[in-house]
């Protein structure tokens, strides 16, 4: 088993969704990432909090051996997100970025963290996830995820993050507005060419699509849910167990193992939306991801 | 091998897509559906044409066995649609209804189709829908199709319609708009109850959802394709192969009989979409769907 490292936020936010709201509660790419990939692998967290980040947020992660000698604390206030979710829950409507602490962060990687085999650039400045990467001496499978503001703000250098890695995992719509293509399909292919790298594009409710420069596509829907309570996370989650299983295999991936990547990443997603922030995800068991596999196969399976 | 019944509009289209345009071209659900269906049965059409329509369009039917007997010829024009679409090709934007000699339209079901087992209601007004149903002895297997249309202007009888067949099949803003549902893993669920049916929704690129009463769900993606020319269509030819195959077992369908269904009604959409109006479809072979076939099964199989 190797360890996977991660670089992302440790957040607040401030959720309302069709089922209710919540006004200050855990989240953060890192949190959601580590959760979900501490079922599987060791986890060790580069990032950055304020002064009024709670010590229990911290322990949670501790408690599943989450190695968080990266995370610094820094005078300020800590990353805080807020926003609201209509209709279909497919769009976060983004209303504050409090950036806080986090518009002066300057990753440093400790020295241990420095031999991590599996790395994970959650969605920040492309330029960071430069930083961090250029860190590492030897990755042995590196991803990455990211935002339209990056796009838009930051389009050369997140090229420049692009070309440096194995995986992106990123919304069907960001992919689309990268690569100028018109569907999930030509948006895999093209970000795929930019470095002969893999691609998971993440559709919400309607699943993923996996594209692997030999193995060609794999696309499969969510797991079905009629009602889903908080989408926020979902994304990270999916990541989470995504490398989280990758590591504890320990060897380059292959196009198979990324299939069964993506099977635990959406059923992992699929546990964190039932409720608001990481409180399904924090309690979710190995069992439960097992026994929902067995219905999940039961839906996509064609059986003949 | 049973017949498949099938009433629905035989049509002229001028359509526009990002990859062309074409100004009268040959459409109507009743020729998707037919020509879909007939690689698998035989069928038998209820319409009506205006003096416009082209005998050639007829005869291309009548090579294929397809049973034009309820075809009406009336004084005036053929069915006309004009629409267009833009940007991922997911919805047409209308332009033109010209409804025609379908304004006046009484379907009259000849004798020797009374016999049918298989009946498929295309997009039609619900009252239609009833009156062809009624005609028809003892059907061992009646789907339907509808429209925003019909439900902003005709739910009371379009839930009569829903309270009698045994498949809807339907596209997801469709489902979601008659049983007020979120997402479309409740408007199915939902649907199903009108009556214990089975429910198809058709979701574009992202694929279908079959629920069914006893065996549950079964959602699987689109066939993976960079460039779609037209998607004019794809619903009615997913219908017409879902329908044909179903009526070539000749027996009350399984939902294992369902789910074969689906993937060979997703394969032939996808055929149709890959050039304007039915031409592609027009040409498709069996040989070439059972290609496709095995393609498809490599991107949603887990292999694990």
């Amino acid at each position: 088993m190797s360890e996977v490292l991660v670089i992302g936020s440790l957040a607040y936010d401030a959720i309302s969704t069709p089922a209710g709201k919540v006004d200050r509660t855990l989240g953060g790419s890192a949190n959601y990432f580590s959760l979900a990939a501490s079922m599987w692998s060791q986890v060790r967290v580069v990032g950055v909090v304020g002064e009024d980040y709670e010590a229990s947020a911290l322990k949670m992660l501790e408690s599943r051996k989450v190695d968080l000698s990266g995370v610094q604390k820094q005078a300020g206030k800590t990353f805080f997100w807020k926003g609201r979710y209509e209709g279909s829950l497919n769009e976060a409507i983004t209303e504050v970025t409090d950036l806080n602490v986090f518009e002066s962060f300057n990753p440093v990687i400790p020295d241990q963290f420095k031999d991590s085999k599996f790395v994970f650039l959650a969605n920040i400045a492309p330029h960071l996830q430069l930083e961090v990467l250029s860190q590492v001496k030897e990755p042995l499978f590196v991803g990455m995820d990211t935002m339209n503001f990056w796009i838009q703000s930051a389009l050369p250098k997140l090229k420049e993050v692009l070309a440096k890695v194995d995986v992106v995992l990123i919304n069907e719509t960001e992919a689309q507005a990268i690569t100028g293509g018109h569907n999930a399909i030509q948006a895999a292919e093209r970000l795929s060419k930019m470095g002969e790298k893999s691609v998971v594009i993440k559709r919400g409710e309607y699943g993923f699509v996996l594209y692997h420069p030999q193995d060609g596509f794999h696309i499969l829907p969510a797991f079905p849910l009629p009602t889903v309570v908080d989408p926020t996370g979902a994304g990270d989650s999916f990541a989470g167990a995504f490398f989280g299983y990758l590591a504890s295999l320990n060897r380059k991936p292959s196009g198979l193992d990324l299939r069964q990547a993506c099977k635990l990443g959406t059923l992992t997603a699929s546990f964190t939306i039932q409720d608001f922030g990481v409180k399904r995800l924090s309690e979710l068991t190995q069992n439960e991801l097992l026994r929902r596999g067995e219905v999940y196969k039961n839906v996509v399976e064609m059986r003949s």
